[in-house]
C-alpha cells in the first residue's frame, strides 16, 4: 500500500465528463489499496475568466488583492466539490477540502501568497479511514486572519507538491494533457522524445525556462522534499516521465532537453560612462522597482571608454523598466535604451552538462552556421541559455534537436 | 444616520455591469451618511446551473451533502467579491464576509440548513469604521465541524434579514427586479396594483402562498425580529412597498392581496372505512416518509358509511406521496386512490379579513358564477385559500381581483 497524490490540471477537468474521467483513474487507485489524496486545479479556464472579471470590475486593485483570490478560489471549490459528487457516485467515500479547511497556511502578497505550513491532521485522518480526500489546490488561508489567499498561476502544481510533503507520501501523480515532458516542443519538432525520466535539477531548470508541464515552484519543492513525481496524461494509461533523484543514470548523458520561452524582452544601454557602479545604480534602481532581470551581458567598446549593457526582464515589466531607467539616465550617463520584446530565450538543459566542454561550443557552431546571431549566453551548471530573435525559434530548435541527437533514447555526448 | 442591510437578488446582479450598478446604489447609501451592510445572492441564475451539475455528478446524493453545499456556495462567494470590487473601484472601503468568516452558525441538514447564531464582531466593526461589509447570502457554517452549508433556495433573503436582526439595523432593503409586492401577478391581471404598506402577518401569508418577491423564511424572520422590509426595484429609485408592523392602518380594508401557488398537488382517497383513526394512520406515515401535508378536506358519503379524504403536498413529493400510501393500502383500507397535479392554490389575503364574514361567501360565489369548481378550502386569520383546477387560474384572478375592487387604494369591504 502507498500513500499517493493524484494532481488533475484544468484540461483534464474541463467539464462534467472530464472530472468523471478523472474520478476513475482516482478509483482505479484506490481499489488497488493505495491512500489517495488529490489536488484540482479549477475546471478549463475557469481561472483566467475569473481574473479577467477581476480585472473588468477593479482596474486598480485587482489582481493582488484579497477579494481576487477569494473570487478565484471559487474555481477550485467548484471543481474539488464535483470531484467528490463523482467519487462519491462510484460508491467511495470522499471529502473535498478548501484551503481554509485544511488549513494550507499561507504568508506574503494575495494573489501570489507561499505556504507557511499546511496541517495535514485531517488529511491523514481521511486517508487512514480509507476516504478519499479533495483538496482545492491554488488556495490557502493567510495566517494572519481569516482571508483566501492564491498561490499565483499554476500554484495547484505547488499544493499537490508540498501537501505531498505535508502528509509523507511515496509519489505525487501530476496528470495533465500531454503524455510526459518532452526533450523539446513536439509541435516544433516533430521527433521530439519523451522522457523516462529526469532528476529533480533537470526538471527545475525544464520548468523554469520553459517547458509549461510543471511550475517552477512546484519543480523546486519536488527536489527540497525529495517527493518523486510521475507527469503523465490523463487521456492514456501509458506511462509518462519520472522525476526523482538519479545521479548515476545522469551520468551517461549531458543533453536532456531543449528548452524556449517567449517570457523575456531585452533592453541594451549604450554609451555608458566606463566606470565602477553604473550596473550597481541601474540594478538596483530596477530592484526598488520590484522589476527582476536575469540574463545580464556587459562589454565595452575597444578603445574602453564606454560600455554597453544588455539584460532581459519579463516581457510584462518592459514598459516599467524603461520608464525606471529613463528616470535615472542623468545618473547612469547612458546614451541609448534600446528594447527589444522579439526574443526568444532557448536553453539547452542537462545535468553534468558543464563537464562537457563541447556542449556550449557545439552549440554556439550550430547556431552560427545557420546565421542566427546570439544576443546573451547565461550558462549554470545544467543549462546553457542563448537569447535570440524570436523569428528564428523553429529553425533554431529543430537544427539543436538534430545534432544533439536527442531523439535517441541512449544519446551520448562523448561518443 | 441609520444602519441599513441592502439585499440584492440575482436578477440585480446577473452580470457586472448588473454588480456595478448595484454597487452605485450601495454608494449612493454609504455617501448620505448610513452604515451600509449589502448582502448578495449568485449571479442570475448560477445557482440553478451549479445545482444541474451537482444532480448530473451526483445522482443519489447531491441535493443534501455538504460537497453540494461547497458547490453552491461558489456562487455567492463569486459576486461577494465581484461587488467588494467594485465597490473598492468607487473608492469605497469594502471587504467581502463568507458565511465562515462571519461565521452564520447554522444547524440541521446540508441544502437547507437553518441559522442558530450569527456572529456580528467583525461586521459591526467594519461598519462603525465606515467600512461596507459585503456578505455572501446563502451560506453558513454547519455549527459542528468545518462544512459550508446553505439555506435552501431563496436563503439570500433569510441571510439579509437575520443579518439585519444581528447588527441591529433599522432597515433592509430588499432589491429585486419588479417594483415591490403588488394585490396580485400583474403579468396576468394588467391593473394589479403596488401594495405600497402591508404588516408582517400579511407579507408572511403573501410569501407562503405563492407571492415570489420574499421567501417565506425572510418574511417569518423580519416579522420575528421586526425588522423594517423595503421591497423595490434596482431599476428605478421609485418606492417599493414597506413590510412593518401597522395595525392601525390595516384596520380599514379587508382584502390586501390576492395569491396563487402551482407548486401543489393534491391526493383523494375514496371508499375509506368511516371510523375513527384512518386518516391519523395516513398522516403518520406520511410525516414518517418526511412528506408536508398542506390543505386537508375530509367528507363522508350519504349514509356515512364510506368517508373520503383529500389534501394537498408539494408537486415534487407527489410520486412518493402515492407510492408511501399504497404501502399501507390493506391497513388504511381505501378502495381508490386519485392523484392530480393540475391544480392551483387561490389565495385571498388581508388582515383581519376574518372578522368580515361576507369575504369568504363572496369568493365561493364569483367563483360559482364563472363555474369554477372549488375542491379544497382552508382559512387562517388572514387568508381564504381555495384549491381549483389550473385551468382556470386567469379566470378566477381576473374576476376576483375586479370584484373585490383591489385596484383601487381605499378599498373597503364594509361599505
Amino acid at each position: 500500500m502507498s500513500r499517493v497524490v493524484q494532481k488533475f490540471g484544468g484540461s483534464s477537468l474541463k467539464d462534467l465528463p472530464h472530472i468523471r474521467r478523472a474520478a476513475q483513474i482516482v478509483a482505479q487507485r484506490w481499489h488497488a489499496g493505495d491512500q489517495v489524496l488529490v489536488v484540482v486545479s479549477a475546471m478549463g479556464d475557469k481561472t483566467d475568466q475569473l481574473l479577467s472579471l477581476a480585472r473588468k470590475a477593479n482596474k486598480s486593485n485587482a489582481d493582488e488583492s484579497a477579494e481576487c483570490d477569494s473570487l478565484l478560489a471559487t474555481g477550485e471549490q467548484e471543481s474539488a466539490a464535483l470531484m467528490a459528487l463523482c467519487l462519491q457516485n462510484l460508491g467511495l467515500n470522499a471529502r473535498s477540502f478548501l484551503g481554509w479547511q485544511i488549513p494550507v497556511e499561507t504568508f506574503g502578497k494575495h494573489g501570489r501568497a507561499q505556504v507557511r505550513r499546511i496541517n495535514n491532521l485531517q488529511l491523514v485522518n481521511a486517508l487512514q479511514n480509507r476516504e478519499i480526500a479533495v483538496c482545492a489546490g491554488f488556495q490557502g488561508l493567510m495566517a494572519a486572519g481569516d482571508r483566501v489567499a492564491t498561490l499565483g498561476r499554476g500554484g495547484s502544481d505547488t499544493s499537490a507538491v508540498l501537501i505531498a510533503a505535508s502528509i509523507k507520501a511515496q509519489l505525487c501523480e501530476i496528470f495533465t494533457d500531454v503524455d510526459g515532458v518532452f526533450t523539446t516542443d513536439p509541435r516544433i519538432v516533430t521527433n521530439a522524445r519523451k522522457i523516462d525520466k529526469i532528476n529533480y535539477e533537470e526538471m527545475l531548470e525544464m520548468a523554469s525556462l520553459g517547458a509549461r508541464v510543471l511550475e517552477t515552484r512546484a519543480a523546486a519543492a519536488a527536489m527540497r522534499y525529495k517527493i518523486p513525481l510521475h507527469i503523465r496524461s490523463t487521456f492514456s494509461m501509458e506511462k509518462g516521465t519520472e522525476v526523482a533523484d538519479g545521479e548515476q543514470s545522469m551520468e551517461q548523458k549531458s543533453v536532456t532537453a531543449l528548452t524556449y520561452s517567449d517570457r523575456d524582452a531585452k533592453i541594451a544601454l549604450l554609451g555608458l560612462d566606463n566606470k565602477p557602479g553604473v550596473a550597481a545604480k541601474i540594478f538596483e534602481h530596477l530592484a526598488l522597482k520590484n522589476i527582476s532581470v536575469d540574463m545580464i551581458v556587459q562589454g565595452t567598446t575597444q578603445d574602453e571608454e564606454k560600455a554597453h549593457i544588455a539584460f532581459t526582464v519579463e516581457k510584462n515589466d518592459l514598459q516599467r523598466a524603461c520608464s525606471a531607467i529613463e528616470e535615472i539616465k542623468k545618473e547612469a550617463e547612458f546614451q541609448e535604451l534600446r528594447s527589444d520584446d522579439k526574443v526568444i530565450k532557448l536553453s539547452l538543459i542537462g545535468a553534468g552538462m558543464n563537464s562537457y566542454a563541447g556542449v556550449a561550443a557545439r552549440m554556439f557552431r550550430i547556431l552560427a552556421e545557420k546565421g542566427i546571431n546570439i544576443q546573451i549566453i547565461a550558462t549554470s551548471e545544467i543549462k546553457i541559455s542563448v537569447l535570440i530573435a524570436s523569428d528564428y525559434l523553429e529553425l533554431a530548435l529543430r537544427s539543436l534537436h538534430a545534432i544533439f541527437d536527442l531523439p535517441n533514447k541512449n544519446n551520448n555526448e562523448k561518443k
